[in-house]
C-alpha cells in the first residue's frame, strides 16, 4: 500500500519507543516540582445523599496540611462534555449521588498527612434512598437523583427512519431479541494524574489527559478565566481509552489547591478512585428487532435500547446516540427506528469506552443476526454479505459513506480464517464465529466549539534546514499518533522523517486540536499535518525554481532532495533550499488546519455519528469450550480491517492486537461490580479481570484494499473499530461450538456452564 | 516620547521582575536532572608548554569517576567568534598557551570526586618560554605562541581615508598622547554553566550564554552535527556583559562526557575559571595625533594602537578593528589614519566586554581633546559642541549615520549638571568632566553565516484571542529584552501587554536570531517582532472589516479593541475577531524578519562598526579627590542619551545606571592582575575590586528627542553607549579638580596620590 509513498505506508518504529522502553519516559506521576505538594479528594460514603454540613476545622489544623476546600471555596459552575447536559460541579454542593462522589479535597506536604487530613473531615448526611438498577430508577416512585432529570431519564432518544411497521408487515421473516451489556472499566496502566501551578495570573496543569484542549476549555470556563491564561500540557500518557477524555475533579482541585498554597499540587486517583471517576462503558439493555426477505436481506430494524448512565453525564448523550445511530452504517436498510432511554442511577457516572456506545449495540446485532442466518438457513458470514453497504452511498439516517470495503472484509476474512472447511465442521468443543464492525474517523462535530477548526498544525523548518519541527495539538496517548503524524508531516514536505520533530498537547507551545477520542487524529489531525506540510513543500519548490531558473512544476522533492521530475539527477537538498528560503524570506514555516464539510441530516441528534469517513472491520474467532467448567479458550482470531490508507502498518496491527484483546476481556471476564451499598465491589486490577498475555491468542491482521477521498491520503480509523465486532464473534463462536447462546455480556465461563447445564436439561427433558 | 503608543514608551515592570526578586527564577546552575554528573575541565598550570603526555588512567580508576576525556577524544576542529582567526580547540593538542588552559574533562558523580580525579590526571609538559606583554610578544625573538601568528601578530590593521599628513600640515595645533587601557573582566554574578544531555541522536544543552543560536553553530559544526540535532536554550542568565558570548569548554566537554556516560552532565566554572575563560576588556595601548583649526575643529586624527589579545582571538579581530572604526563617528572631520596591532601573548584571551573595543580609546581620545582644548583655550565642552558630527552624515569611513543628536546631548547635559557654574569654578578638591561617547545599534554583519536574517520573530495568536505568544531567538540576559520585545509585539498588534507571552533563546522552540551582542536587540529582533505584530494586525483588520462590512482602511486596533477610525464606539474585541479569524481561516500567526541593508564600504574590514544606527551619549561627572590620599569620590553624574524611541524608559534608565556603574568600576579600580608566572592573581570578588552600591553616585539619566529611520519606531542602543564616556569623564574631572591627568587606565587612587606628588615636587622645584 505504502509503495508510492517515500515515509508514509512504513513501519517505522515509534519516536518515544525506546524513551517507553528503556524506562527513561517520564510520565505525569513522575514529575517532581520543588516545593510540590500533594492532594488527595474525599469521596462520598454514600450513594445518594444530602449534605447537612461539612467541618474541616480538625483537618485544617493537622500539621502539614495547606489547604482544605470543598465547594464553598470554588465556583458552583457546572461542567461535562454533553453541551446541553452540563450536570457536575468540582465537588457535591447540596447531595452526593454515588459512592465515591467529590466531597473535598486537601493538600498537604505528604500523602499520609493528606489521608490523614481527610479522615479529620466531618461530613453530615442524610442519606436518602439509592436505586443502582436503570429500570428501577425509570420507575414511578423511583428516588429522583437529579431535579434536572425528571424520572431519572437523562436522555431520551425516538428516531424513525422510513416506515418500520411496513418493512416488518412485508418481511417474510421477522425476528425479536434481547441482549444486554455489563459495565466496563478501560483500566488504563498509568492513573489520572493532574500536577497544578500558577505563574501570577496563570495556571499550568501536567493532566494525563487525551485531550488538552478541551481540558483547557472547562478549566477556563469553570474557573472563569480566559483561556490564555490556563495552559494545560502532558507528558508520556500510559493509556486512556476513553476514560481521560472528560476534566476530573483531580485537574479542577488542583488548580484551586495551588492557587491557595502559592505551590505546585500534584494529584492522582488510586486504583479504586479511578474506578470511582469512571467514565466507562454503560451497561446497556438492547432490544432488536429486524425483518429480513427469505434471501436474508434486512428491510427494517427496531433498535429499542436502555442505558445505565450513573450519576453523572459526562459524555453520555453522544454514547446514547452512537448506540444507536451508527447501527446504520454496516448494513444496507431503509426503515429504521430508534428508541432510546439513558436513566440516571447512583452509580459512578458512564461515558466513553473504546468503541463508545458501539461494542454492545454490535454485540446484541451481530447476535441476532446470527440468529436470523440459522432461521433462514443461510451461512452467518454469507448473509453479512448480501447486506453490506456499498461505498458510495448514504445510510437511512444521513451518514454519507465514501469508501467501504466490508464485502470484501468479510471475504478476505472467510479466506484466510478457513472459514468455509470450519464452520459447522469443527471438532466438538470448538467453534468458529464472525462479527463485524467499525467507527467512525473523527466525529464531524466536536462537544464546544463546534465551529473552531478541528485540527491546526505549523511546521517550522530549522534555518539551515537541517530540523523541522511539527507543532499539533495532536494528544499522543499511546496510539502512535506523534509518530504517524510525523510520517504525514516528512511525507507531506518530501523530507526524512529522521529531521523531525515534534512538539504535541501543550495549548501554550502547540496548536489547537480536539485531541485523541472519536479516533479522529490520524484522519483530522492528519488533514492539518499534509495541509502543512505542503505548504512547505510549495515554498521550497517555489525557491529550488528561483535557484534552478525552472518552474515549480517542473520540480519535486523527495526524502530530502529536490530534483527535476525530467533529469532527476539535476537536484539540490532540501537543506540548501531551506537555508535560501530562510536568506530570502525569514522562517520557513507551513501552516494548515482542518474543518470538516457540514455533515449528516437535520433531525434532532443528526450530528451525532456524523463522520467524514466510516471504517469497515470483520473479526473472525475460533474458540475452544470446557464442557465440564464452561471454560472458554480463544485458539486463533483473524481481523480484517478497512482503514483505508495505512500510515506504518506496525502501528496499526498493534491497535489491532490491543482492541481484540480490549474486546476479548470486555466479552468475557470483564465487569464493573457493586455492593449492595452501591460501592465499587471489584476496583482493583487483581479482582477487576482484565486477560494477560496467557489469554491472548494468535492474530491475524489484515487489511483490504480502500482509500477514502475524505481523508489524508485516504486514512481511517483502526484503533476502536477493531474493538466492536469481538464481543459477537466470541458469542458467535461459542454458538457454534456448544449451541448455546449467551445472550448478556460478559460471557463469562459460569454462565457457558448454566446455559450448557440447561440445554442438557432440557434435551434430557 | 510614549504619547502616541499605548504599550511602548512605558516603563511597565520587567516580565521576569517577580520571580528574579522572589527568588523563585531558575538560573541554569539551579537546574537538577535525574541522574546527572558533574564535570570539571583541568586547566593548564604553565603559562606556555609543550603537552608531552598525558595519562588518565589513575583519573579513570577512581570510584564515582565516568569518564575522563582528552584531546584525544574529541574533535580538534578549531573554533571561534573570529570567521577567519579560528584557533581555539575543545582541549589543547601540542601546546598550552597560559595558564587556565584547557587540557581534559572529567565527568564524576559529584564534585568532590570530579576535582580529585583532577589530580590524578598526568600531563607532562616541556616548560617554554612565555610572554606577557604585548610589546615584549612582538620584539623579535620573542617566544611564538602560534604557528599561524608569526611575530605573534594576530590582526593587523592599516586603515588610512582622507590625507591624514596634509591635515596635520594645515592644522593650527597637532598634539600627540599617549594612554593606556587595563585589563578587566565583566564579572557577571551568575558564572558560566552548561549542562548537556542526549536523546538519540541529538544534543540539549542549557547554557547560560548570550546568543543560543552562535553557540548552536560552533557545537554542531566543531562536533560535525547537523545543526537541528543540536538544541541550545537558556532559562535566567545572570549577566553577560560580552562574556557569554563565545561558546565556552564547558559546553563542549558537557556535550562529549555526556554522550560518553549517557547521562546529563553539568559543568560549571568556579570564578576564578572565569577569570581564565576571561573574553574581557582588552588591555590596550593608545597613541593619539589630532590636527586642529585654532577655533578647535579637527582637522585629521591619527590612531596607533597596540592590543593584548591574550591566548586566543574569540571575538578579537572585531575588537580590534572597533577600537578604531568607531572613533569616526562622534566628530566630523575628514582625514584619518588607524593603525592597529593585536599581538597574542601568554594570557587569558580577551574579547568583547559592554561598549566592546570602545571604552578604552573614548577615554584616550576624549582626555586628548581636552588638553587640545585647553591648547586652543576652549572650553571642554564647547569643542565638543563644534565638532560634533550632524544626522544625515556619512563617516569618513563609510558609516551612514542618520539620526544623531550628540550636540543636543550636549547642550542638555551642560544645563542639567550646572557645566557653566562649575567648570573650573567648583572649591578645592573638586572638579567637573565631561565625555562622549555612544555604540551601534547592531553589528551590520554578524560574525558567522552573513547571509542570514539578522532576526525572526513569529507571533501566535491563541485561537481564542485570550492569549498570544512571542517566539523570538533573541536572548534575555538581564537587560529586559523579554519585556521591551513583548512591548514591541504589543503595540504592533494593538494587543494588551497583559495578555502576551514570550518563548525566547531556545534553537528548537523560538526563532532565529544572532542574540545578545553588540546592543542588537531592540533594534535588530525589535524589528522582526514589529513585522510580525503588524502582519497579526493587519490581519485582524482584514478580518474585522469582513466582520463589520466595512475596508480594512477605515479600522484600527489598540489594545485589544477593534474600532472603525471615524466612530471608535463602533468596535470589536481583537478576542471575537481572533476567534473568527480561527474559525474561517486557521491559526493566527504574523512573522517577521529583519536584514539590514548593505552597510559600509568596500575597503578591508569596512564591515566592521556598521550600524543601521548610533546612538550617542554625553556624560559630565563631578569628583571630589583627597589630596593626602588621592582617594577619588565620584559626587555625582549626568548622562543624556540619544537612544532614539525609548520602548521602557525603566528599564532604559537602568540601563544608564549599570553602565556607569561598570565604566565607574573601569575607571578607578578594577584590573585583572597576574603573578610573575601569569597566573590570574586576584581572580575572585575580594581582590578584583567591583565598586559597591556605597561607591555609586547619584545619577541623573536624561534624554534627547531622536527618532532613526532605520529603525522600528526609531529605537536605538543604550547598553553598551553608557559605558564608553565614563573613564574619560571622570579622568577629566580629576585633571579638573587637581590638574593632574592620568593617561592609564584605572586611574587608581596611587595613581593620583603620585601624580599630585610628582605636581607639587615640581611645583617645589
Amino acid at each position: 500500500m505504502g509503495e508510492n509513498y517515500e515515509v508514509i505506508g512504513k513501519s517505522v518504529p515509534r519516536i518515544d519507543g525506546v524513551a517507553k522502553a528503556t524506562g527513561r519516559a517520564k510520565y505525569t506521576g513522575d514529575l517532581k516540582f520543588p516545593n510540590m505538594l500533594v492532594g488527595k479528594i474525599l469521596h462520598s460514603p454514600h450513594a445518594h445523599a444530602r449534605i447537612l454540613n461539612i467541618d474541616t476545622s480538625e483537618a485544617e489544623k493537622l500539621p502539614g496540611v495547606k489547604a482544605v476546600i470543598t465547594h464553598r471555596d470554588v465556583p458552583s459552575t457546572k461542567y461535562g462534555l454533553s453541551p446541553a447536559r452540563w450536570d457536575e460541579t468540582i465537588f457535591c454542593i447540596d447531595k452526593v449521588r454515588f459512592v465515591g462522589d467529590k466531597v473535598a479535597a486537601v493538600a498537604a506536604v505528604d500523602e499520609e498527612t493528606a489521608y490523614k487530613a481527610l479522615k479529620l473531615i466531618k461530613v453530615d448526611y442524610e442519606v436518602l434512598p439509592a436505586v443502582f438498577d436503570p429500570y428501577e430508577a425509570l420507575k414511578e416512585g423511583a428516588p429522583q437523583i437529579f431535579e434536572e432529570y425528571p424520572g431519572n431519564i437523562n436522555t431520551e432518544i425516538h428516531q424513525h427512519f422510513g416506515d418500520v411497521d411496513k418493512a416488518f408487515a412485508e418481511a417474510y421473516h421477522v425476528r425479536r431479541d434481547f441482549f444486554s451489556g455489563q459495565r466496563t472499566y478501560h483500566s488504563p496502566l498509568e492513573p489520572h494524574v493532574s500536577i497544578a501551578f500558577w505563574e501570577g495570573p496563570k495556571v499550568t496543569v501536567y493532566s494525563s489527559n487525551q485531550s488538552v484542549h478541551y481540558l483547557q476549555y472547562h478549566l477556563a470556563r469553570v474557573f472563569g478565566m480566559p483561556m490564555g491564561n490556563v495552559r494545560v500540557l502532558k507528558t508520556h500518557v500510559g493509556g486512556g481509552f476513553g476514560g481521560k477524555l472528560d476534566p476530573t475533579g483531580l485537574d479542577f482541585a488542583a488548580v484551586k489547591l495551588s492557587q491557595i498554597t502559592g505551590r505546585p499540587v500534584k494529584m492522582l486517583y488510586d486504583r479504586k478512585e479511578m474506578f470511582y471517576n469512571n467514565r466507562g462503558r454503560h451497561a446497556q439493555y438492547m432490544e432488536l428487532t429486524t425483518g429480513v426477505t427469505k434471501e436474508g436481506k434486512i428491510l427494517g430494524v427496531h433498535a429499542n435500547f436502555v442505558m445505565d448512565g450513573g450519576a453523572y453525564t459526562g459524555l453520555g448523550v453522544a454514547s446514547a446516540y452512537y448506540a444507536g445511530a451508527l447501527l446504520t452504517v454496516l448494513y444496507d436498510f431503509d426503515n429504521y427506528k430508534f428508541d432510546m432511554i439513558r436513566a440516571v442511577t447512583n452509580l459512578p457516572g458512564c461515558g466513553a469506552q473504546r468503541g463508545h456506545g458501539q461494542p454492545q449495540p454490535r454485540f446484541a446485532f451481530e447476535s441476532h443476526l446470527d440468529h436470523i442466518a440459522e432461521d433462514l438457513g443461510i451461512d452467518p458470514l454469507e448473509i453479512r454479505i448480501i447486506n453490506a453497504r456499498k461505498p458510495k452511498t448514504v445510510t437511512i439516517n444521513d451518514f454519507k459513506v465514501d469508501s467501504y470495503a466490508l464485502k470484501e472484509a468479510l471475504e478476505k476474512a472467510r479466506e484466510i480464517s478457513g472459514w468455509r472447511e470450519k464452520k459447522g465442521k469443527l471438532p466438538p468443543g470448538r467453534g468458529i464465529g464472525v462479527g463485524n464492525g467499525g467507527f467512525v474517523s473523527g466525529a464531524g462535530y466536536p462537544c464546544y466549539r463546534t465551529d473552531l477548526p478541528q485540527a491546526v498544525a505549523i511546521i517550522k523548518v530549522h534555518d539551515d534546514g537541517s530540523m523541522a519541527t511539527l507543532y499539533t495539538g495532536a494528544v499522543e496517548i499511546g496510539q502512535g499518533s506523534d509518530t504517524v503524524l510525523l510520517q504525514m508531516a516528512a511525507e507531506a514536505m518530501g523530507y526524512p522523517l529522521e529531521k523531525m520533530r515534534i512538539v504535541a498537547g501543550d495549548t501554550d507551545l502547540a496548536t489547537h486540536d480536539f485531541g485523541a477520542y472519536a479516533s479522529r487524529q490520524t484522519l483530522m489531525s492528519g488533514w492539518a499535518v499534509k495541509k502543512a506540510g505542503e505548504e512547505v513543500k510549495n515554498k521550497i519548490l517555489q525557491t529550488a525554481a528561483e535557484m534552478m531558473l525552472v518552474v515549480p512544476e517542473q520540480l519535486d522533492v523527495k526524502q530530502g532532495v529536490v530534483f527535476l521530475k525530467a533529469h532527476p539527477e539535476e537536484s539540490l537538498t532540501f537543506e540548501e533550499v531551506a537555508r535560501t528560503y530562510f536568506v530570502k524570506y525569514g522562517q520557513l514555516i507551513g501552516q494548515g488546519s482542518y474543518k470538516p464539510p457540514k455533515l449528516g441530516g437535520t433531525f434532532k441528534g443528526a450530528a451525532v455519528g456524523t463522520s467524514p469517513a466510516y471504517s469497515a472491520a470483520t473479526q473472525v474467532a475460533e474458540v475452544e469450550i470446557d464442557e465440564e467448567t464452561g471454560e472458554i479458550k480463544v485458539i486463533e482470531a483473524w481481523d480484517v480491517h478497512d482503514c483505508g490508507m495505512v500510515i506504518n502498518p506496525a502501528l496499526l496491527h498493534g491497535q489491532v492486537h490491543g482492541a481484540f484483546y480490549m474486546g476479548m476481556g470486555e466479552s468475557i471476564w470483564e465487569e464493573v461490580l457493586f455492593d449492595e451499598k452501591g460501592d465499587v465491589a471489584n476496583g482493583n486490577l487483581a479482582e477487576y479481570r482484565m486477560p494477560t498475555a496467557l489469554d491472548m491468542p494468535p492474530v491475524t491482521s489484515e487489511l483490504v484494499d480502500s482509500i477514502d477521498p475524505n481523508a489524508p491520503w485516504g486514512v481511517k480509523e483502526v484503533g476502536e473499530g477493531a474493538t466492536t465486532p469481538t464481543m459477537a464473534c466470541l458469542a458467535n463462536a461459542i454458538y457454534d461450538a456448544m449451541g448455546v447462546r449467551i445472550e448478556s455480556l460478559p460471557l463469562t465461563y459460569e454462565k457457558v456452564w448454566r446455559a450448557l447445564k440447561e440445554k442438557r436439561e432440557k434435551e434430557k427433558a
